[in-house]
């Protein structure tokens, strides 16, 4: 771990805002969403091109996972608890789809290539989990969180990252040589809905009386969104404490917080500070990605860029197919697909674990890595091309006004 | 440098702003100004009494100091600089004999007490630099930015941190065992002067046609805070890269906003993001201070004490006099010299340079951060208590409105 000084820091700060701030606008000028530019960003001041941004620094590491929670916590907030329960089961269908179907053609394309069944099984997990970030910024800056097609995504998104974490601590006990634990399978899936469940029963009947009794204490200007933040991170906390993922924890505490007095006023400041902190998150994530492995003209790369491609597509079918597991569904399937494809953070955990216990070689870390950021920058400009639809296919008109309301843009 | 995970980041930060909004809160309920509440939190979670928070670790130390950045550029943000013009010869007298007179007043306990010359140079410059944090966060909290006093305690502490850098940089030398040496000395000075300069006659040239330029940019809700952001840190690491201080390149970005139309925007953002990371540097600055050293019933402390205690007579009689020194000036002289009591990291820095360099033993830089501690401490009440006085002697009816029109309380 590189100690940094004060200068390095700010110049990271400043190539990350900097860059983030650049390259979002471009891509919203070419109609795209600003997180693709922001990904793009974060390759060109990462080691692929410039190298000034090394996001395993602690600081950096530690900043951008203040940022993730920060964007989850602002999705909590405009998440209505109502309207994700009514959607509930459909998220729950295409989630377990989402997860069995790429993990099935993951292991199947790495068996092709004559992986062993434990490299395979590797592969297939790391394609599982349902980038939720990404995902969730898409949708906003299209100004679509309201959409029933969006709550769909996003249950799905969390419900997937839950098994995301159950499959996640299964695999590091395969990579440690221990075998397969019911027990073990159990307990991170209970933890992970009980963490859920309780915080949601216990806060919707504690959160509001403090609420409104913090609402009658004089403040300074611009202080309200302390206490607030306060329970985003303590949930958060408390999530990684059990074992389970920051982010339900920061979600949950958006939730609880819908309908209080101050819903509004700390919603304007969470995105004020997620303003700094998100776009370091997202920065982080191109910065991580290493895109000299693509360089078709290097014939040291075709056999990693061929099991790549193959794994790609998998991971691309995979989730797009299930956006039709909820057959039921009125809404557009095809775009439930489609916002369930990019991978991110665990992605790159479970390739990171592979290599670091020597079951993943370089070249199957890199095709890995390149799933991760091909799913990445597929996913955003076609969702964003899909969604003219969501006004002409079923959305009631009510949902659509506010949908236009609370567009960003 | 420890390596800390996720869930121990977020615990520090709970710790940290729970604390400092519990104790701050606490202290405006005694009618004291809410830094105060934030130092006492900082030695409460620090190394004192809980233990929870170590500011010398990375990640919280490079957050503690974007907070005074962020803190310095707000106060930037509420600089009107003809004003400060205008006082700007007030101020120069007040901060050179505020610092003449805490050197002198300090070198000669220290040599009453034996010290050899370098350890009472060193005692003596610890003395010098007012914390312009600490006293602009007072004037903040109690509404009093514009009043003419204010304006010449913040010109007198920006001119006073100059001459502490320039201390700072012959002192350090001293310690390596180099010969003083003019041409450093010019070359310092000449530095931080110039950078000021510079930066304020090409900024307002330069700063207002791009901010038209961007105000006509469609930029998502939140975000227009981020390229204010990006001057605010680029001058505070060109700052930092020509070895002038940070905090002189927050403070001259602010300065420059000043006026803009996106200025009101810019400041209600920048005080949301403030509410995250100004806590977080007081509390660092009370988390660094050992109260154990303080504890007079051990008489190994006695010595310490004895020194300590007339080290802060020193400090506190050098700044309080210095208010007198611009006799011409028609406000209240009592305020402006309690207003450049304050002392803090500079201070600190100087003892740890002492400390690391085998100069000061452990007991002269426990002496020294005692006189930090009391320093800090004894300012915020003070300026309290004599703020009415203000209303009473001189101020015009218009800056007494003004000041109450940006109270935030």
């Amino acid at each position: 771990m590189e100690h940094l000084t004060l200068a390095q820091f700010l110049g990271i700060l400043i190539a990350m805002l900097g860059s983030a701030r650049l390259c979002g606008w471009l891509a919203r000028k070419l109609g795209q969403p600003a997180v693709l530019g922001e990904l793009i960003a974060g390759v060109i001041v990462g080691k692929s091109v410039l190298g000034l941004v090394d996001p395993k620094v602690e600081v950096i590491h530690l900043m951008a996972e203040l940022g993730v929670i920060l964007l989850l916590f602002t999705i909590g907030l405009e998440t209505d608890l109502r309207q994700l329960l009514r959607v509930g089961p459909t998220s729950a269908v295409v989630a377990v789809a989402g997860v069995a179907l790429p993990f099935v053609l993951g292991f199947l394309v790495m068996k092709a290539f004559g992986s062993s069944n434990i490299i395979a099984i590797f592969a297939g997990a790391a394609l599982t989990a349902t980038s939720v970030g990404i995902t969730a910024r898409v949708l906003s800056d299209l100004g679509q969180l309201h959409a029933d097609e969006s709550q769909v995504i996003l249950g799905a998104a969390v419900i997937d990252d839950v098994i995301g974490l159950i499959i996640l601590s299964l695999v590091s006990g395969l990579a440690q040589g221990q075998e397969l634990s019911f027990l073990g399978v159990g307990k991170t899936a209970g933890l992970a809905i009980g963490f859920l469940v309780v915080v949601i029963l216990v806060g919707r009947i504690v959160v509001p009386p403090i609420t409104r009794r913090l609402a009658r204490l004089t403040m300074e200007e611009g202080t309200a969104i302390v206490p607030a933040l306060l329970l985003a991170l303590g949930l958060a906390w408390l999530a990684d404490l059990l074992g389970s993922a920051v982010i339900l924890g920061a979600f949950a505490g958006g939730m609880l917080l819908v309908g209080t007095p101050q819903h509004h006023d700390i919603e304007t400041s969470v995105i004020r500070l997620g303003a700094f902190f998100v776009p370091l998150f997202f920065v982080s994530v191109g910065a991580a990605l290493d895109v000299t492995t693509l360089n078709p003209l290097d014939s040291r790369n075709h056999g990693t860029l061929l099991i790549a491609a193959c794994l790609t597509l998998a991971a691309v079918a995979g989730k797009y197919v299930c956006g039709y597991a909820a057959w039921w569904f009125k809404g557009n399937k095809q775009l439930i697909g489609v916002g369930m494809i990019p991978r991110g953070e665990v992605g790159l955990i479970f390739a990171q674990i592979g290599l670091s216990s020597k079951l993943l070689d370089e070249g199957q870390f890199a095709a890995i890595a390149i799933v991760v950021m091909a799913t990445t920058f597929i996913a955003p400009p076609w969702l964003k091309a899909l969604m003219p639809d969501i006004h002409k296919e079923g959305a009631p008109e009510e949902l659509v006004a506010i949908a236009e309301l609370t567009s960003h843009e």
